[in-house]
């Protein structure tokens, strides 16, 4: 996925981050920093955010325990990486954010970045950076240039896809639970990773949304013939096929992996696309149907369970929304942190008469 | 669309093109050449393909007269730019090609191409070329890092989109031609060009099958807001919404585009997605249904007639095809170069009473 550093994403016990989240140390703007946090916990040495020194990760993103909030590279001196955990208000690097980077860079600390604007291609990280010997991994870099072929695809190898009523609520944490579930249970499955997050925590995948357009689907379609020979393949969502600005991204992703099954995640309560409130989002129903319906021009597929968010309501509200929606739509449904995954596992071996029987 | 040259894709009474077509001078494969020979007839020199010298090019590609074809750049001292009008065969440079690019920027001419490997990035064309001064002019290079944001739009200026059940079977042509007309009938029309062929036709636009994957929906909305002072904007389209490849492609321009009215534009007779030949096309009523469905998700939207192209089959086959189909769909049809574009400029004046008074 990365041409420049591949080996600096794979899991290191080595690593030892320390993650900024300067200013934003919330759970959706820090989204990277949080699902670290919740899947290599063992990699991160603090947080770095100047505006929340002294609290704790757990206080602030409800994952990573008492891992410390610091004001200082200084103040972290264990750590040997810094990761920039947020993406940049306006989408450039704000002055106070160069200064770190610098400061990380002439500790000989490594910098690991999931921005669209790369670091490598900053003249003057790039020279101080080669001066100290140190790697400036930009973990969206790619040089994706195939189509898909949709040739030598093992229908044996179950696909399945975590899809979603927008971005930024789950898809890639329902998929890395899933996963692990079924690997729990004794399936041979991998999370193939679609997005700089989730390329982290796995350690291979592919950027897609910084993948040129015309190579999306062929980026993806390398994902899972690299990755067939496994039982079962739980691919990343990303975006939504209603979403405004990142809809071509998620329907490239889509037919890329063709998924046999697909599973729709939403936040309970969230009413309007995040980041664009003057917009409303599309009820389940509708987006179910606008999902199969694109799928199965690529071949069968239908959405054969639900992934509710239920962060930001009670245990009461959530048990009420999962019934009120268990009804509705008539499918397996579960927050797949509040509840398990079980009813979702359930669902996927049920696709699979090899996999059932195991 | 272009930081580097855009002067150089404007109409220009200056530009003397000899266009590479080697090997491959046929209408589908050369369908750059084709199209700049249809829409800028006086700015090309000759054809150039050492195995088709001393044919013409209507002789090969139905279009551009009397235009000969050369075997040598010196056949045709009076050019001054070199385009490329293919796309190479597996996606590199041939080294025949690369002589010939040379020996081009050697007598002083500008090159210009289409291609997803930048000329420019490749330092032995940038290093002669900066020697001898001439230009590098990579349509498809974009910059292009803004997201959709779906404010400010003008809802009075009429969006107009050609959609289709292939690539290349004639998007950008119907677009062009429907323009046109509209421009002849009085109305202040703009085809809004998003790819290379049609940037090099219109001398604006955006390259969107090589914009950064995230940025497309944002690219395509930037050029509606750029020209949503005329009356009507007439864009463009690629792909399709079934085509394996580049499916997200052309979501990313529908949902940034969203056009009150769609143009669906099919190929009379084909069968197979081209290039993927085990790949069966969707038929239109399906493919409609598609695109209302996915149109609709951000606004009111449809399909309001069909554009055939009829090429490869006779006038009487075309003209029982359009009977076949007119009846079938319940939509006006033309082929817009056999029959004029009248049915669907109809079409297209019945959806605006400010249009239809003019």
């Amino acid at each position: 996925m990365n041409d420049q550093a591949p080996d600096q994403t794979q899991p290191s016990t080595q690593r030892r981050l320390i993650i900024l989240t300067e200013g934003h140390s919330e759970p959706i703007t820090a989204k990277t920093a949080a699902s670290v946090l919740r899947y290599k916990p063992s990699e991160v040495v603090a947080l770095l955010d100047t505006t929340q020194v002294g609290s704790t990760a757990n206080q602030l993103l409800g994952v990573g325990g008492e891992t410390p909030v610091v004001g200082a590279l200084a103040a972290a001196p264990d750590a040997n990486a810094l990761m920039l955990g947020i993406a940049p208000p306006g989408g450039r690097i704000p002055g106070a954010w160069r200064s770190v980077i610098l400061e990380a860079i002439d500790r000989g600390m490594n910098v690991i970045s999931g921005l669209h604007d790369f670091l490598s291609a900053d003249a003057e990280f790039s020279r101080v950076a080669a001066e100290k010997g140190v790697q400036l991994i930009d973990v969206r870099k790619n040089n994706e240039r195939d189509v898909a072929n949709r040739e030598n695809i093992r229908e044996q190898c179950l696909r399945i896809h975590t899809v979603g009523q927008d971005c930024s609520l789950g898809k890639m944490l329902v998929a890395l639970e899933l996963s692990l579930a079924l690997q729990k249970s004794g399936v041979d499955s991998k999370f193939v990773a679609t997005g700089q997050t989730g390329i982290m925590i796995e350690g291979d995948g592919a950027p897609i949304d910084c993948v040129v357009a015309d190579f999306v689907s062929g980026a993806v379609e390398k994902l899972i013939l690299a990755n067939q020979h496994h039982e079962v393949l739980v691919v990343e969502g990303q975006g939504s096929l209603a979403h405004p600005r990142y809809s071509g991204v998620t329907l490239s992703l889509l037919h890329g992996c063709m998924p046999h099954g697909m599973i729709m995640c939403y936040e309970v309560g969230r009413q309007n696309v995040n980041g664009m409130e003057h917009i409303p989002l599309q009820p389940l129903p509708k987006l179910i149907e606008v999902y199969e319906t694109m799928a199965n021009l690529m071949g069968p597929s239908k959405v054969i369970g639900v992934a509710m968010n239920s962060t930001f309501v009670t245990a009461e509200e959530a048990e009420l929304e999962r019934e009120r929606v268990r009804s509705e739509l008539g499918l397996p449904i579960c927050d797949v942190v509040r509840h398990g995954p079980d009813e979702l596992i359930q669902a996927i071996q049920a696709m699979s008469p090899v996999l059932a029987t195991t």
